[in-house]
């Protein structure tokens, strides 16, 4: 590794894309040197064209840059995609056939036979699912792609359990607000209330968990035969989804084998030592009153999924509560960690050569 | 009919006495003439030692009526218990003895095997349970209770549903603040939080459904055999329970069957036409964003449940969210309803002499 | 008064329009018979054009209304508008000039100088300004106008002391996220937090008001004298505006005069005892920590301003606090306010053939 | 300096005490080693005894130290006072006579004329007082006190404008919830809502303000002669109070006079480059939409004041607002501040003997 790799973000000026930029700043292999956006930004100054949102600052550099359209060309060859759903279907795919690597947030890809959905710690190895992506597509690039917010959540807390022979599972989730983009939900809406339907939400829960949890077989991934059932309600919380998950095994682990594997459970990102990997990306915590949005969400810089309360359920088998960051570990910080997985995995291979040779800033 | 009752207020300068004064206001049959509190309060006007939490006005008359020990002795043979549950068991045991009938809304006696846990739709019949309490007690009054809020909200959701043989129930709760008393909750620990845990709320979900649903066979109550797993939370909400339930069944009903099942259900309330009850007890909605707090939680003076999004459920059968006013509903409204029940059915019968003539204010 | 008029409400599907409709809901007076709406919503049932946001159910009879373009013709007289200010200029001109009168809650006209901008309690003769709008305008109809919601607040705290000479005015206005429409307020600016911009709205208090407060002379009116500077924040509360208020007189009047002309305080619309009226449109209440939002807001279905905490101001000469209910006292109920009092000054003559012939359902 | 300082916390289960405590964490110079709270906690573990209400972990090391009771002895020389005023009067001055420094954030002592209220970067000399209190009190040790939290806000974007003659001030408050420490304000009653009362609040920012930005003349604090008029309330945020402010100065600065005054605006924290000063103490923002918690709370650990909004007052002459944490600008961090400063002043010289003797550890 002698150099930095510029990478470009697409939908820049959105909320998804802000986290990017935000998630990068300072980041040693990424650098961010090339924003696209919607039409009626391109051309601005980053800092003229975005409404900044967040309570980190706008990065200086990046503010200074010029908004780019979102077409294939002068763009690095990695990019991260905060798009939103409603274009990023084509404007990712364009990218993908023009020879760019494309790290997706958005879902229109997610349940592709041939896109890798990937949570590092549980699927790394799905990203072989590329080499069937190149055979079948004939793109010179790739699209690889992250959960939904919710799914990422809950997934990283069953990954543990896939030991104990997970069958079915019943979630309930709180979500953030900020899930919702911005200006996303209405404060007439939701200020000392409870929104109990999330459009769409409820499905991508059920069906995104079956691909990450399931085996990569001859280049498919075989879905894992657990049954999810969700019901999805929109809190007014700023940032952390919390979700009450009980869960039913074939085998009967106690309560304190199921701690420990919370406990135990690591994978490729902990190993690689990643840069944006948690040391620890399940964390169970003792205290029956835990984990809470408002004392647990930036848990290693947000990269935690905080698990509490565990307990036997009379209906399933056992019930617990997870939390974790929606748009960092749900959304901006799994895009770069993907990436990074891509990376060491020699999957970023192709666009090594536009090094920056700024490796004696790191 | 020729007068009011005079009724007493346990509890009166607690939030739940407030509550039960406010729901007694201008009521047809019950007039508060006598309040008691704790040591602190007793000798003080009502006006002066309640800090009202309401924004209801605080009635006038009671405004300046001095608050009693909670002793018997010159309290009306009617009364209303908003006790806390540290005092209610011992002090409401001594309103029985003497003579007294209690309708309490506190936790101490609800699962005794002789006391009636009451929601005037569902089991009724239950108040026949006094007959074994004066049996078994030897108390010339009574004690009359009705269930937890978080409860009554559920149980009036699946009452309807007993019909289709309901065998199991997952509820996960989005619990307001008012649920927690006065001062309750902490703002520091709900703004913009969520807390994942409510200190044995989550037995009292799974232990008096049983109670309520249940059936009367020799004097006493055979429990349903339903099973019940319930995780319970705090959000930042003033008023109303929201309730994610999903149901399992003997049979088959289809989801027509179920929606006709809540907009039917009705019950003695209903059919008395007591002055408290909710025309239709179960309202179902069909647009997909509802019920909300903001917006459904005060329908018919709050004393209804509101369900909506009826969906299957992968796991078990059917899904469906329900909500209700936890301190109308769930609380004071709840047991006004429960005295007028005893009323017509008979079991005030021996207070109507302290009739007060006012009849003609009607 | 043999019957009703028949009214129009412009920009309907709005979140103003909605409170309109909700006002106007049994009024003896007034009965919606036409709604008007952008072209989105033209050619709809009203039920199926407009996300209705309030807890007050949506009427049945309007929701069964087909949606009218905003244009003169077939519209009743007699129109409310809530259209937003984007619009509100042009259109209700074209309704004016086809002899429809506009009773608006938009800002567009209100500071020409002949159009009456009206508190009925403060200002009711400022309708003879309508005689100056014909003669300069050659209108056939007429458009009169209600004050922004926080001036409306302020304006009926500082009427009552116009008696003891008022100089100088400071408000600090801590307004609810209503006031910003629907969507408005992304729930992302605003949960756990406080915006301290709003764009125009410090300006619109500071000017409105001296002409609200002004005086009537040969048809114009001459600005009251007041100097008034303002601070406008928003803050995570749905309904009511709380302002801080100093002011500054020329003469020396006690506390005790002061809270005398605040209970003191009527006009036209409690002397003519219009349907809309509040019994007190003041009310000074003496609880150290009163008023709020939550507990005063609904006084008096939300007509009523509430004061308290009146002191000594060491800079200016006593400060106070004071808060209405933006979108009723502030806005819908504003407007309606407004045009029973024109109905009772004969301002609504050429419309009142009209009348419905409904008489007996009142 | 060759090695850090024992130091203890009074008043450590508290909330101010967790925030003084979490403020050590990693201080170079100062060591918590000894932790007293009430009767009720002595003798417990720390991590027993306090629930802890902070998003930043319990310090392990704190966790495990036993509370001790709040009596000299023990104790380290020099003590952080975190104690509520119900009892820091008694206790300080306790600890004072036997011959400890106490750094105490309570209001007690405050405006006791030979006790320091001090800000550093405002009037560090006023640690000269302490020779007086040496001479009047007859103490071994002394106190050192820090102003009330909003005082601390309006003091930091005030001082700057000393120079232009400061001679009145209008000020109000929307103040977080952790002002009121915990459980503090109930959820019941500021969810949605806002408190228009904080008992003694307002006189507090009035007659602090004056002894801070006073002048040190032979031995004692002449009050600065600013006239300050305070409104404050409680508004539903977490941390960050936010003043709306109007100033009358003698001279006629222009506003890039004023704004130049906030930028420039620096004092011994900096040039002493004290552990916890932020580089520029008071921040002004161009953008129209701030300061706001949500964004600017945490600038600089949240040592920094920021302001924002300059414009003319049309009653006072110029108007903006101001924002600042409150728990650690406005408590736990000006107490931290304040003993740094003492420090390097030499105010702690007879405790320099407990060095610890880890200077290594820095």
């Amino acid at each position: 590794m002698k150099g930095r790799f510029d990478v470009g973000v697409l939908g820049a000026t959105g909320i998804v894309g802000q986290e990017i930029i935000t998630a990068l700043v300072g980041h040693p292999w990424f650098q961010v040197t090339w924003i696209g956006a919607s039409e009626r930004s391109v051309g601005k100054r980053y800092a003229a064209a975005t409404p900044w949102r967040l309570a980190a600052s706008r990065p200086e550099d990046v503010s200074e840059m010029t908004v780019e359209p979102c077409v294939p060309g002068a763009a690095p060859m990695l990019l991260f995609s905060g798009l939103d759903s409603s274009i990023a279907g084509e404007v990712e795919r364009a990218f993908a056939v023009a020879g760019h690597t494309v790290v997706s947030n958005a879902r229109n890809h997610r349940m592709d036979a041939d896109v890798p959905l990937v949570i590092p710690e549980i699927n790394a190895d799905h990203l072989q699912l590329l080499e069937e992506q190149r055979c079948v597509r004939q793109w010179k690039g790739k699209i690889v792609t992250n959960p939904n917010c919710s799914t990422i959540v809950m997934a990283l807390a069953l990954a543990p359990l896939r030991q104990f022979g997970l069958t079915h599972v019943m979630i309930s989730t709180l979500q953030a607000v900020s899930g919702a983009g911005y200006p996303g939900v209405s404060s007439l809406d939701i200020i000392g209330n409870i929104l109990p339907y999330i459009d769409g939400e409820e499905a991508k829960i059920e069906n995104e968990a079956q691909k990450i949890l399931g085996s990569l077989v001859d280049r498919r991934v075989v879905p894992h035969e657990v049954v999810v059932s969700a019901q999805a309600t929109r809190v007014p919380v700023i940032n952390g989804h919390t979700a009450l998950i009980s869960v039913k095994f074939e085998s009967s682990p106690t309560s304190t084998d199921i701690i420990q594997a919370f406990r135990d459970f690591s994978g490729r990102p902990q190993s690689e030592s990643l840069p944006s990997a948690p040391r620890q990306p399940v964390c169970y915590l003792d205290e029956p009153d835990r984990p809470q949005p408002k004392l647990d969400v930036d848990r290693e810089s947000g990269m935690v999924v905080t698990v509490g309360r565990l307990r036997e359920c009379s209906v399933l088998d056992y019930k617990f509560i997870a939390l974790g960051h929606n748009t960092i570990r749900g959304a901006a910080g799994a895009a770069v960690l993907n990436a990074e997985l891509m990376k060491v995995d020699g999957f970023l291979g192709e666009v090594e050569i536009q090094e920056t040779g700024l490796g004696a800033a790191d």
